[in-house]
């Protein structure tokens, strides 16, 4: 008898990664072999929650099978009490899976961009360090299919164009060291196979606070959303990421290369060429020329870029327009200037 | 004293669109003549709710002073008991305003693609035909943002790509017949807009019907939506509908122009240079091709061109793809064969 089919889907779900993995670090899979030459390590982010258990299980089976390592590492956000102890327990859950090396690692979560992204930025940072720590060559992420959608609807509530609708990707990182194993899997199903591999799993509290945005959307505003649309309102927000993130990739690429004809030789930007591009287009080349000044990304908005666009496409003798990071962009001689002021 | 603020704004918002008109038609804007010519007709599409009633309200007042003659017409979709009483009340108040021609056109209503995407398809036929029968240059749909935000979500919920989300458009049908003066204003403008105005309105029982997609959207799905993710979410909707179709537009353009690019002699796609293009151009091209070939637009989904796409990006010699509208997809000779079976 085989596996129960949850547990099975989580399992081919991460050898699909393991081999991509395999694939690209120029190793052919290969039974674990004795010789000298360390085996290549891929580390779990494990929370001790369901999704990050039932991908520490499946990585823990299907590693040795394949010749890699299995190490794991939870991060200690130190935001609740007794978080250390409950770090503490994960790593002697993710021992018991078989998973080694293993390590606890604690983090100060500061304050910049809200309580939810000084929490993301400072895991990451801490994945990254235990990553070059180890010389992992990738580290496996829990996120499902139903955080996908979460974080498309969060996308969609900043209105600020398809790249935030795109959610997470399945590789990402410096030399795509994070994988994303479970996006096309609900939540669900790593929930059952926990409960079927009889692994005891950990709710955050903080995943049912209704003080955090993502939890209420968790819990109200997509089953609002699933009542009034259906059931296949998650699918169809994961699909809408993935489509999104070609679509926002290949007009990226059209920005780039459209940018140097743009240019005069002084380099300056030619209102009446870029006039001529489509407007998906010529905005994509004005919000990179801002940031390029100086403005911070993450302050800089559509309508900021509507506004430079309008010095192309609305010029009836309008002033500097002022623009995060101290960045004024005004038109002169036909030309488009952008500086930081 | 100026009118109620949300009188002028429904009121700004009609005359920037009766500008944009007469601009299209080679007519300058000038003041009502007694000249031969006729002037210009605008219909306003009206069911007699708060929308459409504040669009007649300010078309009435702004075309005169433009030379533009105003007229309206309701559609009688049959579809409740006492439509047609419903339908010469909404005809009387559209002539006390002023407004002449002014007609009641009955429907009946058919049942392809839902009840909605029925009474719609029925409700513009009969305004292209009144449109034609009175040489009308333009017609006025109430269409507010709060719309566009359900239509972007309904979009969404399909999970077939950012055209679907790019809403309705402010232009639209055939020589830009329709316009939508109101996609920037809010529902609640409109709606005291004709309170100041003593306007009586219609509230349309289908509206809060939770038999109905789009009213379960705005009743709870939408509502749920704020609470979680806070009051921007209508206007975010709506400026995702505008980026989409810029985004949308300009990926259309890119594989129009790639497709001859793609094709040999003989006029086949030729998979080793399809293979070059970003993915987002090539699955449009993909898609153009099953459509070209006979497969019903409305019916060819996300994942049919992904199929097709295998064919290309994931080849280890599977066999045909059947696609709707007994489309068959196959690739032979490094070459894709895409035929009406």
């Amino acid at each position: 008898m085989g596996p129960h089919p949850a547990v099975a889907a989580i399992r081919l779900a991460v050898r699909r990664v393991l081999h991509d993995i395999l694939t690209e670090y120029g190793r052919p899979p290969a039974p674990p072999s004795h010789e000298r030459s360390p085996s290549p390590l891929v580390l779990v982010a494990c929370s001790g929650g369901a999704d990050s258990m039932a991908l520490a299980s499946a990585l823990a089976f299907e590693a040795p099978k394949l010749g890699i390592r299995a190490g794991g590492v939870t991060v200690d956000h130190g935001l609740q009490s007794e978080s250390d102890a409950r770090a503490a327990e994960v790593v002697q859950r993710l021992r018991e899976l078989g998973l080694d090396p293993v390590e606890s690692t604690a983090v100060t979560v500061g304050r910049g961009g809200g309580p939810e992204a000084a929490a993301r930025d400072a895991r990451y940072a801490a994945l990254d360090a235990a990553a070059e720590r180890h010389a992992a060559c990738a580290v496996l992420l829990g996120h499902t299919r139903d955080d996908q959608a979460e974080t498309v609807l969060l996308g969609l509530a900043r209105g600020s164009g398809i790249r935030s609708l795109s959610g997470m990707a399945a590789v990402s990182g410096a030399d795509g060291r994070y994988r994303r194993p479970f996006l096309g899997l609900d939540r669900q199903t790593a929930r059952k196979a926990c409960m079927v591999q009889s692994l005891p799993v950990w709710d955050d509290p903080h995943n049912t606070d209704p003080a955090y945005t993502r939890s209420r959307l968790r819990h109200e505003g997509l089953p609002a959303l699933e009542k009034a649309l259906g059931k296949g309102v998650v699918e169809a927000l994961a699909r809408t990421a993935q489509l999104s993130r070609d679509d926002a990739d290949a007009l990226d690429t059209w920005a780039r290369q459209a940018e140097p004809t743009v240019r005069d030789t002084a380099g300056l930007l030619v209102c009446a060429r870029l006039h001529t591009l489509p407007s998906a287009v010529r905005r994509r080349i004005l919000r990179r020329a801002v940031i390029e000044a100086g403005a911070p990304a993450g302050s800089l908005f559509a309508r900021h870029v509507e506004e430079v666009d309008k010095l192309i496409t609305g010029w009836h003798g309008q002033g500097a327009i002022n623009l995060p990071g101290k960045v004024v962009a005004w038109r002169q001689g036909g030309r488009l200037v952008i500086r930081q002021g």
